[in-house]
C-alpha cells in the first residue's frame, strides 16, 4: 500500500502553523508498514486542491488528508474529495445529532452554517471525532482509499488511534511488510562521540542504525523489515544489545520514552524524592517532571524563584550569600537545591539558575545546576547558545540530565 | 513572483523530524510578498524527486529547496536540479577550500566523499554557509529561479537570513506586490461567537479576514496587498479599528504577541505584581509568565505543589481545609491563590488545582483557578478535554486568562 498525506491550510503556507500532523501520520504510517511516498502542503483554494487531489489519486492507494474540515467557506476538503471522486454529499443524520449535542454540551445553540459538517459522501462514512465539531471522513472508490480528518491535533490524533489506525491495520493484515522502528534515546554523550561508538553499525541495510539530530540530546533510529512484528523485532534485538553494551550508561529510553519519564522511573526504583527550586526557567522543569509523574509520588514540590526577593523570602537563602556570590553562582545553585530538599521534605533537591539572556536570536546564556542529596551537595555550570526560550528548555534538560546521573550512582 | 516550497527527505516522510524549515520560509516568502501554492515533502529517492522538481518548474518562478546536500549517496538535490535544467555541475574551487577549511578548523581530515559537496552548477552559484559543510546553491534558468539550502535549521535560516532574503527583495523590488499580515488574538470568547461577530467582514478581498482555529484561544488574520507597505497598512487599518470596536474587550494581541506577554505589560502597566501555586501544571504558569518577565519585575515567585505534602508544607494550607474539600476544590484554589500572593509577598496569587488525566485519549479534566487579591478571593472551574498535556496546557490558559480579566477590571 502507497499513501499520500496532504495538508490543507493557506495558514501552514504561510509558516503561521509548523505541520505536526504530518509528521505525525507518517510515523504512523512507517509504523503500520504502509509506504509514504509524497507529502504535499496546499491552501484553501479549490482549484489547487483539487490538482493535488488528482494527483495523489493516481499514484496512491491511501490518501490522508488533514485539515479543511471547518463550518467555513473556506473549508473545502470534503468538497474537493468529493468532485475527483464523483461523489455526493449527503447529509449524515448521526454526525448532526453529534454536533448539536456538541453544542448543547456548551450551552450554545449550533450555528447553522455548522450543520455542512455532518455532510458525508453518498458511499462512504463518519469518523467519530469527540473532540471537535468537525467529523472526519472515510471514502474507498476506485481503488483508493480517501480518510479525511480535521486539523487540530487534539482532534486527529485521538481519530487516527481509535479509528483510522485500527481500520488500516486490519485492511493491511497478511500482505505487508511490517517495518518496526525504534528510536534509542542518548543524553549525556555528544552526537560525533556516539557516532563514532557505533559507526561499524550503520552500514547494515536490514536492520538499519541512522543517527538522528536532536537538540540537546542525540537518537539513533533502528529499523527492520519482515513478514511479522516478531520477525522483526528479532532482527533488532541483537543490534540493541550491542548498542547498550557500547554505551548504556547514556541511554535513557527507547521511542517516545522522554527524559523527564526516565528520572521519574529511576526516582521511584531507587524509592527516591525530589524538590526543584527554578531561577531563569521559572517552572519548567517542575512542569517537565510533573507531566511524568501524575500519581504525585516521587516529585514533592518545588519553587520558582525569579530573583533576589524569592530567593530569601520564599527559600530563606542568605541576602549576604547572594550579595557575595551574585545569583547566577555556585554556591546560589547549592544552597537552592538544599533549601528546596529540606524545605518541601524530599530526597533529592535540583536546581537551576542562569541568564537565559533576551528573547533575540545567537544570544548566549549561562546555566548552573545545583544538586542536593543528604550527604552531598554540588554544582556544574553550562554555556548555552540561543534565544531565550532555547536556553531555558535547555536548562531543564540539563538539570535533568545531572540528576539523572546522580540516580545512576545512587 | 510565484513560488513553490520542496523539502527532500525519507526522515521527512517517515515523521522523524518535524518539518520546521518549510514553515520558516513560507513565512519568508510571505513577508517579501511572493505568493507560495504548494509546499511538497518528497524521499531520497532520485526518481520522486525529478518528478517533484519538474512538476514545480511547471509552476513555479522560484523553487526552495532544503535537504539533500549531504555528502552521502543519498543526497540526491542538485543533481536531480542539474538534470531537471538540463545543468552540470562542476567542481567549485572556493567552495572545496572552505570545505576542507571547515574540516580544518575541527582538526580532522575532510572525507574524500564530502568533495561532493562543492559541486555547483555550471551556469549557477554556490551560497555560503558557514555552519555546515554543505553550501547552497544557486540557479537561474528558463526563467526559473532554484535555490538550495541543506536541512538542518541552524545552517538554514542564516542563509536565507544572509543571501536569500537579500537576493529576493534586489530581484523584486519595483515590481512586487507587498502582503502585509496582521494577525489579532483573542481570549475568553469562542470561536463561533467571535465569528458571529464579525461575520459581515469576512468576505473582503482586500483586505482579507479569516478565522484561524487555535487550541484555547482565537485569531483572526487580517491581510492586505499594496504596492508599498506603507498603503498594505493603510488599507488594514479601519478594519482593525473595526474590529476593536466590536470585540476589543478580548483581544489580548496582534502577531506573535504571547497571552502571558499581555498579562505581564498589563502587571506592569498596573503597578502590580503576581505569585503562582501550581497543582496539576506543576510549574508550567510559573514558566510561561517568567519566559515574558525576563526582567524579575512582576512576577515575584510561586510554588509546585503537587500533592497534600506541599499543599500543607510549602504552601502552609491547613490539613483539615483539604480532608474537608479534597484537593481538586474551589476552596483549596482559593487558599493556594492566598498563600501564594501572601507568601511571596505579591498583589495578586493566582493558582492551579485540577485533575489532568491519564496520558491517553479522549480523557476530561477538571481545572479549578483560583485568584487572591487584597480584597477579595474568587474561584473558577473549567473541564477541559484532551490527554494530559493538552489539559495542563490548557490550565495554564485558563490561569491567564483570570488573571487578565481581573487585571482589566482593576
Amino acid at each position: 500500500m502507497v499513501a499520500e498525506i496532504i495538508s490543507v491550510g493557506t495558514e501552514l503556507l504561510l509558516g503561521q502553523i509548523v505541520d505536526t500532523n504530518a509528521a505525525y501520520l507518517g510515523r504512523t504510517l512507517a509504523g503500520l508498514g504502509v509506504d509514504l511516498y509524497y507529502k504535499s502542503t496546499v491552501g484553501d483554494n479549490e482549484g489547487r486542491v483539487l490538482d493535488t487531489l488528482s494527483r495523489a489519486r493516481s499514484r496512491a492507494d491511501l490518501i490522508l488528508t488533514s485539515g479543511g474540515l471547518g463550518p467555513t467557506e473556506d473549508d473545502l476538503t470534503k468538497e474537493c474529495i468529493a468532485q475527483v471522486f464523483g461523489e455526493d454529499l449527503v447529509l449524515h443524520e448521526p454526525s448532526l445529532e453529534e454536533l448539536e449535542a456538541f453544542f448543547a454540551r456548551r450551552g450554545v445553540p449550533m450555528p447553522p452554517r455548522n450543520r455542512k459538517q455532518a455532510l458525508i459522501y453518498r458511499h462512504g462514512r463518519p469518523i467519530p471525532n469527540p473532540n471537535g465539531t468537525a467529523p472526519g471522513a472515510l471514502l474507498e472508490k476506485d481503488g483508493v482509499i480517501t480518510i479525511s480528518l480535521p486539523g487540530p491535533p487534539n482532534e486527529l490524533i485521538p481519530m487516527v488511534e481509535n479509528h483510522v489506525a485500527p481500520f488500516l491495520t486490519e485492511r493491511l493484515s497478511g500482505t505487508r511488510q511490517f517495518l518496526v522502528t525504534r528510536v534509542l534515546r542518548f543524553i549525556g554523550i555528544g552526537e560525533s562521540a556516539l557516532e563514532q561508538e557505533v559507526l561499524d553499525l550503520l552500514h547494515g541495510t536490514n536492520p538499519t542504525l541512522a543517527p538522528l539530530a536532536h537538540t540537546g540530546e542525540v537518537h539513533l533510529r533502528m529499523g527492520a523489515k519482515a513478514a511479522s512484528v516478531e520477525e522483526a523485532e528479532t532482527l533488532l534485538a541483537p543490534l540493541e544489545e550491542e548498542i547498550r553494551r557500547r554505551a548504556g550508561r547514556y541511554l535513557y529510553g527507547t521511542n517516545s520514552t522522554l527524559l523527564e519519564d526516565a528520572v521519574v522511573t529511576l526516582l521511584r526504583e531507587r524509592g527516591l524524592t525530589a524538590a526543584t527550586a527554578e531561577g531563569c526557567t521559572g517552572g519548567l522543569l517542575g512542569g517537565r517532571l510533573t507531566q511524568s509523574d501524575p500519581a504525585e509520588n516521587v516529585v514533592l514540590g518545588g519553587f520558582v524563584t525569579p530573583g533576589p526577593a524569592a530567593l530569601t523570602g520564599i527559600l530563606g537563602l542568605s541576602p549576604e550569600l547572594i550579595d557575595r556570590h551574585g545569583i547566577v553562582s555556585g554556591p546560589v545553585a547549592e544552597a537552592m537545591a538544599d533549601a528546596a530538599r529540606r524545605r518541601a521534605g524530599a530526597d533529592i533537591g535540583v536546581a537551576i539558575t542562569g541568564q537565559a539572556g533576551p528573547d533575540g536570536g545567537g544570544a548566549r546564556g549561562l546555566v548552573l545546576v545545583g544538586l542536593a542529596q543528604s550527604d552531598r551537595t554540588t554544582h556544574s555550570e553550562h554555556h548555552c547558545i540561543g534565544i531565550r526560550d532555547t536556553v531555558r528548555r535547555r536548562a531543564t534538560q540539563l538539570a535533568l540530565q545531572q540528576l539523572r546521573e546522580a540516580l545512576l550512582d545512587v
